[in-house]
């Protein structure tokens, strides 16, 4: 078995080469790759080799939204066996500060995370992982749907602190890749009604077909004005932004309804404009996400009971030796693609 | 008995004139006033004859902080008696909507609130008032008092919502009047450690006699910096900004811990700058008050009890007549007094 | 237009009688009855004439789940209006104690409820309501299915109280009509399993018609063995008593997982003998249910959406003039009929 | 440095014996032990080497609330360093499985806990611990008050269980050592009134001078008659019942008032003969405890700051090597003191 990995050499410039074969501890299993997703944060540091102040060392491996076989397992390992299908949630907390102790491992400070430096990513054949990180999938749950379980987990993690249930109107602001995960786990948690905006109408048809009741271009309408017709003047009950944009995010006060909660979801760079007295005369609540925690068992069990359908997102697929004709695609095609994975 | 009642009549013009005596009808009670709190919405409607899109009709009366003696109650009346002291909530729900029915009353669409217009407030020597919105105050507890609960309940409100317990080391921004309340009703709950702030020294020695452990003035020392020293790096658990200042607010992201909360108090007229990606990075909660819910009978036994000391604040006294000097001085020395309160 | 009522004269004996036009008042509609559902506590007081302390003074009128047409409003109504087919909340808290001003009226001391003493129910053709318990329902929306909302919100409100939501796998042990309807408030919620239990066949049947995953007859099967297996060996999440019976309730603290959660929803009026010890081996909760709160215009909603199907529920329809047989029907055929409702 | 360890042979025969030095482990610490309390479940093995299914293999090590020096540290021990004084929390989950996940831990099926057959526990001089269940104590706290910490923990659980603040009227049935630990979790909380029931007068007047309200002595007062004078005829907002006794527990639905929380911290063998009927009229809850989670470090800040005296509880002092006298004084004189602790 020769391994291959994908290097990020510079800003803009990805390319497999052969390398090693990893050697896994007592507590690893190694992982023949099947599925890779390429994430938002991928693209990002692919073109600026970095994102704010956590910058990569050249030569780097990017990819944490993956899935394989299991080749080989550990001593203590008990949770999977040798040729089981396998997810990996990307991010293992340390286990024992206050965060991992109280459940809330996402917030834990020395968390390994794959593709975000320090950590190296999953963008290669072979490769060692801890057990613990391992979940198996059913036989009715592909690995190249496995591979968007990751993001799947992002949306479910923020449909749940939006407290989403069979009572609350959901708006969802912008239909890129993590919307519509969105969409799908507030779907799940059978939302009563959900509203869905975007600027590209592909995106918007793509939502309505995974289930989304009303789709707003808000090229084209006045979102608040359509809104309120929507929900009988009363605003959303929980709105989550995902379009990352501060634009969105300045407005979304003015669509939630009193006593509502906005989920923020997508990442902005530039400060937002915001006015937190129109929140305060509403007894508003702004919720914000960092990944996900406890998710994966549950997200894989959705799955297989068909309550959430990832097969319909409809991703393309990339050989894993074209890498960087995912980035481009990713890159030029965003508006058209709603996720690049790369197969092995 | 001859009424009398403040009148507002133009921006920055208040006198006292004589008027009808009110009529009670069956649900109501007739209060004669002993004390009403000038709050600083009475001096932004007095300075400017509205906030925001809400503007008064002259002539117009200010006040809804008040206390006073029942002199006569309606014929349904059982919750308070003739000669019993009494503190007015000043806002009433509709009591049928949605809110009202799940008990977020201060919601309510509808809310009757004393000095919002269209309806007029209590600088009035004798006024008609539904028995629902009075609660009786036990002997050792003053009308003096009495007449700083509904500022005390917006920072009980603020407190709750910020879900302070013993476990949670605590931040207050600006010690004006809700700063203070805020510290009071923080202290209620036993919170492991109150951090205050401000840029006057008087008003931080003041908190630190109602019992903050410490006072950082800003004007002076790097807050963040200083907070940092005494939060092992961590941050404050709960966050209340109560300046209202657009700068403290979009500072605070910088001040709660992970996986914290901020409680924004104080109304903000201006934009803020806001990091949501800094937000989002610590998965950090914003939440709004408005006014406060169910808080007037709580506060009563906290005070009987002596965990809140309200006499401590020790707030400006006017006689009535004198209104337009209590204005003045909530205006011109703002930073003096915590309190300015009539007497009638 | 002549008024009739249906009368219970003494224990075993009801009889329909001519009676007087209600005069509404204000803020009241005056309703033509079309359905109205007889409930456990209906054939209760029938046989007994009271439930434990309570007692009826006979002549009595019973019946709480009634729907109808509104002919007439009051001057003050504005929710409702001539010619609305509406559902009746049958109680009504007092709106100004603590447990209606925190939105728990359902635990008012002085709540009116149809057909528990000493309020008459709702077995008239023409009846005064006041207009806040009344809620329109929807084309879509038959009066049958209305009639069916009362016991529905016993269901929906004890799901509600067991955190139902797609990650819980739910025990429901008693296939009972408010047994179905905690069904089908879980199956509306898309709780992820939901195993149900009783003794007759039919019932279960029934239940896996109305979307049951799995049927457990406990004459035939070792309830506990059989769980243990459809749950790899952890027990149920949630488990709802509904069956009212001693032994299941003993029982269940073993169907429960470690951590989770028993809803006690049916009435037991034999002490249970209760292993405290091993719940608290678990660390699980018990949670009781005492009618429901604030669940009427939800209910409705997930019925219009199609959520919740009442119709399936299939209820024996008897014209209120024979309202004798459908007591008798109750007491007699209870194993075979879901539900009796009278038709006006 | 030889050492020691007391080793129970058979029911009701402890001996102090010479053991080998233990050998650390890289995470683990070596700690010289200071303090070891006797528990209620030490004297139950004591008495009958088991405690229900689970029995001791004999020789047997008891004790599981110890305090001590560290003697040395493994290489990855970074929490804890030489010379520290710590406290050790017994029982250490598995770090993996569902519950350690979620933050409850103490639910891990693969918990390892000191005393708690098969593990031994912390009657020995010397004894090798990891790191992650080592604790260290400021100054101000000693090692004497440090060894009630873990009885105080299951206090504080409890407590938090109960959701107790200050708005909670608190009756705790019971003043046995846990019972006392809930009272100081309970003021801690700032419960806003205590209420404590026994049938020892001098376990009442300790519970007074920790900071009880008020003291029933059940054996010469009725109970529920006294308590709803005490609380305006409502009952308590949260019971706690510790005593463990079966009367008790039963009694105590009468005790809670509509809509509030019981507690149960106490360990009953035989079944209860619940009338569940009752706690469905009042919704009221039940809530189980099994020892507690994420408490010691909070546990450890509430003594420092003084919310929480140990001292004042003062137990009764054992030398290690008259471990057998410190269980004839539990079992025998067990109504006369709260707490028998070992010293080495």
């Amino acid at each position: 078995m020769e391994n291959r990995e994908a290097l990020l050499l510079e800003p803009g410039k990805i390319q497999v080469f052969p390398c090693e074969m990893p050697v896994i501890q007592d507590d690893e299993v190694l992982v023949k790759m099947e599925y890779c997703g390429v994430c938002g944060s991928d693209v990002h540091y692919f073109r600026f080799g970095g994102i704010g102040r956590r910058k990569v060392t050249f030569p780097y491996v990017l990819g944490h939204e993956c899935t394989g076989e299991v080749l080989e397992i550990g001593s203590k390992v008990t949770n999977v066996t040798v040729g089981d299908k396998v997810v990996m949630e990307p991010g293992l907390g340390c286990g024992h500060c206050e965060y991992c102790m109280t459940g809330r491992y996402n917030l834990c400070e020395d968390m390994k995370f794959m593709a975000t430096p320090p950590y190296n990513g999953a963008f290669k054949k072979y490769m060692a992982y801890p057990a613990r990180g391992c979940f198996k999938l059913p036989e009715s749950v592909s690995t190249l749907e496995g591979a968007m379980i990751e993001p799947l987990a992002v949306g479910m993690h923020a449909a749940r602190r939006g407290e989403v249930d069979n009572s609350k109107v959901v708006l969802i602001t912008g239909m890129g890749c993590i919307g519509l995960m969105t969409l799908l786990s507030c779907k799940a948690m059978n939302a009563q009604k959900i509203i869905v905006t975007d600027i590209f109408q592909n995106r918007l048809e793509k939502a309505l077909e995974l289930g989304a009741d009303y789709a707003i271009n808000v090229a084209e309408t006045d979102m608040l004005e359509k809104l309120k017709e929507l929900t009988d003047e009363k605003g959303a009950d929980v709105v989550f932004e995902t379009a990352g944009r501060a634009q969105t995010a300045a407005q979304n006060v003015f669509a939630v309804r009193r006593g509502g909660v906005i989920v923020q979801v997508g990442t902005i760079a530039d400060p937002v404009p915001y006015q937190f007295n129109e929140l305060g005369k509403i007894e508003a609540d702004i919720r914000s996400v960092f990944r996900y925690r406890n998710i994966f068992p549950l997200a894989i069990k959705l799955i297989e009971k068909g309550d959430i359908d990832l097969k319909a997102v409809d991703p393309d697929i990339f050989d894993f030796e074209d890498v960087d004709k995912a980035f481009d695609t990713a890159i030029n095609r965003g508006n058209e693609v709603v996720k690049c994975i790369l197969k092995f």
